[in-house]
């Protein structure tokens, strides 16, 4: 059985969530896995980083169907892009490209096969009438040539690369988790010269924090503050049992950087 | 593979839609798809109108089960109904019944079939012990008629529906989306006549807001309203990267008015 | 197909959840389903408490894999347990205990088969590199003896019961539901006694409420307060269409008190 995920800004609990995965239900046997529909409204680079995150974990042949889109119903194109074993479709913002790239050399093809969508095309719901089809397809067999052709163009979209600037690490925020743990965009060997219980200040506009380097929570006294390299191989700030956000007053986009103490 | 679909006002994260899925696990094969479980407690009329608008896009043989149920552990009825292709278990309040009749013309019985319910039936949690058991049964291939006997009467309900009056289209509000997009009571033929970038006044008892007739969000300017129709059929009212809900003070059943300027 | 079920305080829309049900869907077809990621962070006794209130409802052959993890990335150890006809994957913290025992007889194994690891394991997320994978092997038909060895010790938890003192009945709050409704730590045997209509008195440390002893939400007016026996077999403390959580002041934890009125 494939994998067909979803990933949007409908916010849970919508119709238009479940009217996407219903109709792919019509079309496919796939298992259905939502990775968020609770993406910040029209937030391209959030939604390119949870992709991101998620697709190392994703089998062979997965199908992945991506509805964060402010352009629908003008003139921006609609995309299906093959890379390594994995398969993505969504509107052409740049949204599914990090995570392409993750899965190998992506092929970008420009949808085209009308007969696979629903008819008439709402000019608002694309999700439903464009993308949740085309992905379910894909997720039955159908390889992306026949869903669309070659993509002459296309728009391309990177995550932010932190980097080493003298003794400072200097990166951005991606992502917050629950707990309130900063995923920066520091690749984390970075941090590896530090051996842990390193003392470091981490620095945001709007506030400061003592951490040391560590390895995971439990390393460091509750309430304390620890720099680590989190699951996506990125440098993280947390605090053990508590928010770093909130001491740090950052949110997704907050510069970061990381100094010896 | 059939659709199996749950609609409640349980709270996501409840252990109650968790109960009930798991109900159904053991008794059918079916993809099994969450509708929402966030509908406002008790709201029938909520639920039903996302019912409604997720049904044309389910595929035939699905069956939906929904739990919004203030009179659960009364002497109200639960009923299964037919309807086109579709199946629908839930408590006799009316909430099943737009989304029936959208499917088809709606065959009503009331469940009867005590062996294919959990028991002891609790008095508060009929989801668990008969509605998810039968709408499981249903999904692996029972008919209706095998759950419960034709109605002799049910509790009906409809949605709304606005019409014009004069030179105005008066509604209200069904739904609200993510993005603050109204979704209003009025079809979107009322709205045909308007040529694209005819100026509107939209109306509420606590705002009015300047509109354009438009197709889609991009039609517009970023923080410009505009009236349309969405994807359901029914007149929408936006501001395409803005809330029209916050900018005219709406919520769900809010009255709405759409005039010319 | 087997039910594999997943329960977290990653919150949803996390990476994490979805990460984790990844891995699994490339390692077995079991239908997948979340209890919640909504669990209040590294809140042992509400997961657990979850998953004893689910359990009941699931089929001979699920699965369930519960990250809550405070402790992750130290040296607490990974268990797998069979109880009856279920299994449970997740940290020795006590989280999957309360709800094994309801299963059957726990026999508890330490896990150690690295081979079903993914690899490297990340020191921060043992949800996606162990505890996922472990979970869906099992799913997919391995025995719990061939991912660890017997379990010499493990951390254990019990769910707290409350019980008669003198004319009192002496609980807690285990649960709050989406309606406000208090799910208290009393066996629903203790409140038998009182015939329907008996007047109480529920007691908090912030809040009284005077109550009557009810079957159901419909058995007294909108907006009165009852204590019933809920879906659970526990005692519950409601409002009809209102909020005794609010009424009480009451959250997960806080003491609850049942006297004659």
């Amino acid at each position: 059985v494939r994998l067909l995920t979803f990933l949007s800004d409908f916010g849970s609990g919508s119709p238009y969530a479940a009217a996407m995965k219903a109709v792919a239900a019509g079309l496919c046997d796939a298992l259905q896995m939502d990775i968020s529909h609770d993406v910040r409204p029209a937030a391209i680079g959030e939604a390119a980083y949870l992709l991101w995150s998620v697709v190392p974990s994703c089998p062979e042949g997965s199908v992945h169907c991506v509805v964060v889109d402010p352009g629908v119903g003008t003139a921006r194109a609609a995309l299906a892009i093959a890379a390594g074993a994995q398969r993505f479709v969504g509107p052409d913002n740049g949204v599914l490209l990090p995570a392409a790239r993750r899965a190998g050399v992506p092929a970008v093809y420009r949808l085209s096969a009308q007969p696979f969508w629903r008819t008439p095309v709402s000019a608002t719901f694309h999700g439903r009438d464009i993308f949740a089809p085309t992905a379910a397809r894909l997720a039955a067999g159908a390889s992306v040539a026949s869903v669309g052709a070659p993509a002459d163009a296309f728009v391309d979209f990177v995550l932010p690369v932190g980097r080493r600037t003298g003794r400072a690490l200097a990166g951005e925020v991606l992502w917050i988790d629950r707990f309130g743990n900063l995923v920066t965009s520091l690749p984390g060997d970075l941090l590896g010269e530090a051996p842990a219980g390193t003392a470091v200040l981490v620095r945001t506009p709007s506030g400061r924090l003592a951490a040391a380097a560590a390895r995971t929570f439990g390393d460091v006294p509750a309430g304390a503050a620890l720099v680590y390299t989190g699951s996506d191989g990125l440098v993280e700030v947390g605090i053990n049992r508590g928010s770093a956000a909130s001491a740090l007053g950052a949110a997704i986009g907050t510069a970061v950087e990381i100094v010896p103490a």
